[in-house]
């Protein structure tokens, strides 16, 4: 793959990625949407076929990696080079960015009606050094703030996550990343949210839960809060420590 | 394809979408119903396989576009001739006012009950100028009503659906639109529902939205109330003109 | 194919369907089942899964139309001999007959604690004239009693199956009832259920509605009431209507 | 395939299936977990992506049973040599106990908020000999407690299970467990899922059931209460001989 194909098609991947996973958590949370309280199996499914579409749009062009986790796993396997590695990554911030700047231009009513809630402002979650009350449209936070248990709850999701990517290649006969292997990805990522999202909400991405991040601190929304910033280096570190332990065991066991 | 095999695919195709998607929302929303506060899991899932059934079916004859601003997509790529465009957009036309048609058919019995249930006449919703209380079941409305936001939701959401179908054909080797193919795109729908539905329930097909809230207009349902006619612009113009941007974008960037 | 794997599949098959369907039905209904009030999600899902693993079980004996309807939508369009059509209804109606009795070996505690509980029996519903409290776990029933109606909504369903199934041959080339057709096709299920099935319950297929009704009526449950005969004959004919209308449209629009 | 693929292979994708099965369990039902109170149909599909996730990993391996009754289905079918069964069986144990220690592990802080939680620890519940607060994450329990009925219902759904997994080879041409294969027998365990857990939450897998057991016993979480060893038998026996009996319907009826 030539470095534009996979700067395009990492940065216009991952920002679909982020434009429909973001969307999902805006549709379900935020007042004034139609999908509001629609529930965890939505929140789930919604991100899964993010991933879904956002793969599928990819593949082609650059493999659909859209996680810099899956980039590193892929780089320890040996199916990247370990140069395009950086290209792979910054792609992947820059498309993430942009995936959380389009959902805040689709569902700003909403944002607006939210943040103007005299019950959200007033409850003292307004406070900048405090995780924001639209913060969970952007980015991931824990439901009990221990660090050992949140890095260890993203290490094991992201093994699993990445061991499933690298089997694909045995299971299609070495022809990679097929059609049919997008959809059984996509379920994969719907089962870990189900199954291992209750703890952290499964970043299991560091793009996925930094890009938005910068995009939540740059946006003119007022009321929105605190970035979290204090929290942002786990959803970055346990994912990638988790990608390298899931190639391990691959090479380990599977090769 | 024939002229004949274009209009008896998309008009067969489209009323089957409409049947199936106007279905869901009767299913969801009306009083009587046995899936009655089903909610959005249910509706976006159901639309999903409303896209399914319809171009399962009219794939063989048509290419299963359905949707005006696919066939837009597609002609801006150049995989549908322009001349075979007023045909196909005529004949979607036509199947989805067909499509609701037998939504009413299919639900008549629930109309009823509903459009006489005492709590909503008396709620001044049933007044000529504004949406009627069935009228969601037709067509799309926004939950705040904001001309710039709620075009650039449509924009957003079908330059998603239209990259999505245009990759298609690079990631099944030109084959054109398989049986794997219809599966992934209707769980596209999915997610685009899931994720972009919340502002204004997810038009991004112009015949999905002005065929029933024509056929809305014209059936004899007692207290139906108006048809919304101030916002029928924007389900039209904001999925063509997110079609060309996905055309253009796939055009400049995967070929 | 033979008539003894016509059979054994379609006795097999149907059994299946209707152990899993009727299931689902008991599961998201009856008192002390875990998924009790699991909604209609759940239950759309489960019929559609249950025609997947009856499907899936019986193609490669009798190639798993379960459905009387169908049958008779294949043997208008040619594909299955006119002469086999007693044996594949006849094994049907068996199999529907003995998922029936298994649905209550495996629900029986949860059928007890039903109908022993004081409010459903006290309810006034307990009368052998009327629908029993538990009938909807074997047969479907309308919400608003309406003859003409009930066959429009059983006809059109059917005919949307019946012309899915249909054109499937026309999208896999040819080869017949394939891995990934059986899976679509119970997607389409699913999309039926979610979309048309809230005036009536989908009845769709004669023996998943006739079989189940013959044991309820005949098991020994206390307090069950009614079998509702004077339904019974609905989604009966409405299937087969809805299936002759889907098998002609597809005669004089697709070949 | 040779011993230590089958024992990597089989400890591992038990491992992730435990892990993926017990966690959505966990998420679904602990305090202080974004899924909790997501309901039967997260529980369900969470499983079914376990399936998914476990045996696409496991696959190119060891043909991804994960399940002594499957191992012990295929070994009266005659895929597997009965003098691998041992092996088998004993890998899916110690994987089983590894998935579940690994759930503890995700959801520690979830437990403990739980475990200590005045309302659970004051119900009287958190007593040794009964089923513990906690243990419906690990293992499975009847709604109503009738050996006669919570057997037959293991068995009913386990020889659901293993006919559609032996059919699998006749509906792909006798090319073994394919990727389409493992994505619709995932569907398949939501399905038996959805409409036959009802009654006892569906263990149709002796170690699924009896591993957490294990690490239910032998876990330090205070509070815990008892592991239910009086049902523990039911578990492991009921889906062997369901899958006994669906084996030996299989080569009665279809080879």
């Amino acid at each position: 793959m030539s470095s534009s194909d996979i700067f395009i098609g990492e940065t216009i991947g991952t920002a679909v990625l982020i434009l429909l996973g973001g969307g999902v958590c805006a549709a379900a949370t935020l007042k004034s949407s139609k999908a509001r309280n629609a529930g965890w199996v939505a929140i789930t499914f919604g991100w899964g076929f993010a991933v879904l579409t956002g793969a599928y749009i990819s593949a082609p062009l650059s493999g659909a990696h859209l996680n810099p986790a899956v980039t590193l796993g892929l780089a320890i396997e040996g199916g990247t080079e370990w140069s395009d590695v950086p290209l792979y990554m910054g792609s992947q911030m820059l498309g993430a960015i942009i995936g959380a700047a389009l959902v805040y231009v689709t569902y700003l009513g909403q944002f607006q009606a939210h943040l103007t809630d005299a019950e959200i402002v007033g409850s003292g979650k307004v406070d900048s050094s405090a995780p924001g009350p639209v913060l969970g449209v952007f980015s991931t936070g824990p439901e009990i703030r221990n660090t050992v248990q949140n890095m260890a709850t993203e290490i094991i999701a992201t093994a699993v996550l990445v061991l499933a990517i690298l089997t694909q290649g045995l299971n299609d006969g070495g022809h990679g990343l097929g059609i049919l292997g997008v959809l059984i990805t996509s379920f994969v990522v719907v089962g870990i949210g189900l199954s291992l999202g209750g703890p952290t909400g499964y970043a299991i991405n560091p793009a996925r839960d930094l890009g938005p991040r910068i995009t939540h601190a740059l946006l003119p929304l007022p009321n929105k809060g605190g970035s979290d910033w204090g929290y942002a280096w786990i959803p970055v570190v346990g994912p990638l420590v988790g990608a390298a332990l899931g190639a391990g065991l691959y090479k380990l066991a599977f090769v």
